[in-house]
C-alpha cells in the first residue's frame, strides 16, 4: 500500500525566483524596492552593460537585446516572473520581450501611469525620460487609458550625471532646473496644469531629493508637483501581479538575507562600484555573462 | 608582336579609399579634417552607434567590436587604409584591430601625442578624455615615448552635453570648469608645469572654444596653456602616412566634391541629424549596416 502524504498548495515548491532587467543598473531601484516588498523570493538580475545604454537606440535593436536578456533570466537562471527595470526596454519591446520567454512579464510604464493616475487630481501629468522612452510615447499612450494627458521630456543630461555621481551638485541642480522649466513653460503654453510628475528612468529616484528642491524652487512652492517614481510604482505592482500567482512562505522574523544574483554583460567592477547606491547594499560578487553581439 | 604599354606607376589604379571608423559619429571630426587635406582620396566610414559609447566597456568588448568594425570597412567597403577615429577604441583595441585586417592602420593617440610633444617646452602635458581611454593610460605610455609626463582626467559628461547640442551653455561652461580645476589642482600637487592640454576624444573639439574661454578664466591668463585636437593630429599623421604609400591624383581647381559614404550600425537618423555639426557639412544618406550582436 501506497501512503500518499496531502501537502497544501505550493508547500514543497521551491522558492519563486524573481527576474529582474536593465539595460544597466538603475534597475537595481526596482530591485531595492522588490526586496523589501517580497523578502520571501529569490532574485536574479541582469544589466545589459555591454549594450547600454539603451535609450539612444532603435526599436529593433532594443527588442533584440532586450528578448535575448530575458531568456537567459528565464532559461539559464530559472525565473518565474520578469520585471523589466528598464523604461526603455518597457516602452519600445515589452511586446517583443513577452513573445520571446513563457513567463509572465511586467514593465515600468503601465504601473508608473497608474500611480500617475491615482495621484493626479487635475488629469495632467508630467513625465521625464530617456530620448528612446519619450520618443516612444508609451508614457502618452499609458497614461491616455487612464484618462490622462501626459506632456513628455527627454533629459539625457541626467543619467550621466548620476553615473558621476553627482547627485547633489549644483551643476546638476542647474541642468535639471534648465529641463524643468523648459518643460513646465511648455505645459503651461498647451494650457495643462500638471499636478504631478512621473521619473521614467530608473536611474531618476537617485536625485529625487535634489529634483523635489528645484521643482518647489521654480514654482515657487505653488502648485505643488507630487513626484511619481516608477521604479516604486512597478515593486508594486509587481507584489500584486506576483501574490496572486505564487504562493510564498510567509517571511520569518529571523529570515537569513534574500537570494540576490546579480549578473552583468560588460564592467562587472563598474556595477559593484556604482550598483551598491542603487541597490542601497552592497551588490555582491556581480558574474560577467557573454549574450553573444 | 605584343606591344606593352608602360604605364606610370599608380596611373590606372582606382582611387584609394581611407576607411574611417569611430564608436558614434564624433570621429566625423577626424573624416571631416582628412577631407580637406586629401580630398582627392575616397572616403567610408563607420559610426558604430548600436553599441556605443565603447567608453564604458571592457578592452574585450571593445576589441571585439572594434575589430568587427574595421572588417566591414576593409572586405565590404574595400578600405585600404583605416584610420580609428575613436580615443577608446585607439587606446584599447588597436592591436586588435591592425591582427583583423590586412591593411595599415593609424590610431589617433600617438599623433595626439607627438603633436604634444611639438607643443610642450614644459614637457608637462594634461589629457582629458572617457574613462575607458584614461584607465587605459594610453596616452601616458605614448607620451612618455616622446619624453613627456602626462596626467590624464576623465569626463564623461563631456560627451552628453555635447550631444545635447549644449556646447555654448553656462551649464557645460561649469562642467568644464569643474573637470579642469580639479586637473590643474592635481597637476599642481604633483608638481608639474603643465603647458599643453590634449582632447583626448573627437567629440571634444565642438567645445573647443568654450574650453579655451574657461581655461584662460581659471588660470587667469598666466602660464598659457596650449590645447592640442587629436583629431586633427590625426588627420595630418594620416597625410604623411597615406601620401607615402598611395600615389594621388593632382586635385583639380574644379574637382567634384570628394566621395564620402556613411554607414552607421543603428539610429541613421540621429547620426544625419547631429552628424553635419561635427562634419561641417550634411553627411548625406547614411546607410543602416548589420555587424551582428
Amino acid at each position: 500500500m501506497t501512503i500518499y502524504e496531502i501537502t497544501p498548495p505550493g508547500a514543497n515548491r521551491p522558492v519563486p525566483t524573481i527576474g529582474v532587467f536593465d539595460s544597466g543598473f538603475g534597475g537595481l531601484t526596482v530591485l531595492r524596492a522588490l526586496i523589501e516588498k517580497i523578502p520571501q523570493a529569490k532574485f536574479a538580475f541582469l544589466g545589459d552593460t555591454a549594450r547600454l545604454p539603451y535609450g539612444s537606440k532603435s526599436r529593433r535593436t532594443i527588442a533584440r537585446y532586450a528578448a535575448q536578456s530575458a531568456q537567459f533570466l528565464v532559461r539559464n537562471q530559472g525565473a518565474d516572473f520578469l520585471v523589466i527595470a528598464c523604461n526603455t526596454a518597457s516602452a519600445l519591446a515589452l511586446d517583443a520581450i513577452q513573445d520571446s520567454v513563457p513567463v509572465p512579464v511586467l514593465g515600468v510604464i503601465e504601473p508608473g501611469a497608474a500611480a500617475a493616475r491615482a495621484a493626479s487630481q487635475t488629469g495632467d501629468v508630467l513625465v521625464i525620460a530617456t530620448d528612446a522612452t519619450v520618443q516612444s510615447h508609451a508614457y502618452t499612450a499609458a497614461c491616455r487609458t487612464h484618462g490622462l494627458r501626459a506632456l513628455e521630456k527627454a533629459c539625457p543630461l541626467l543619467v550621466p550625471l548620476i553615473e558621476e555621481g553627482w547627485t547633489n551638485q549644483t551643476v546638476t541642480a542647474q541642468v535639471l532646473k534648465i529641463y524643468l522649466r523648459e518643460l513646465l513653460d511648455d505645459a503651461a503654453s498647451k494650457g495643462m496644469k500638471p499636478d504631478t510628475l512621473v521619473l521614467g528612468c530608473t536611474h531618476y529616484p537617485l536625485v529625487r531629493p535634489l529634483l523635489e528642491h528645484v521643482l518647489l524652487d521654480i514654482t515657487g512652492g505653488a502648485g505643488g508637483i507630487r513626484v511619481i517614481d516608477s521604479a516604486e510604482a512597478a515593486a508594486q505592482a509587481a507584489v500584486r501581479h506576483f501574490g496572486a500567482r505564487f504562493a510564498l512562505p510567509i517571511p520569518e522574523a529571523d529570515a537569513p538575507p534574500p537570494i540576490v544574483r546579480c549578473f552583468a554583460t560588460d564592467s562587472v567592477e563598474k556595477f559593484e562600484r556604482l550598483g551598491s547606491g542603487f541597490l542601497n547594499r552592497p551588490t555582491g560578487k556581480v558574474e560577467l555573462v557573454d549574450l553573444g553581439g
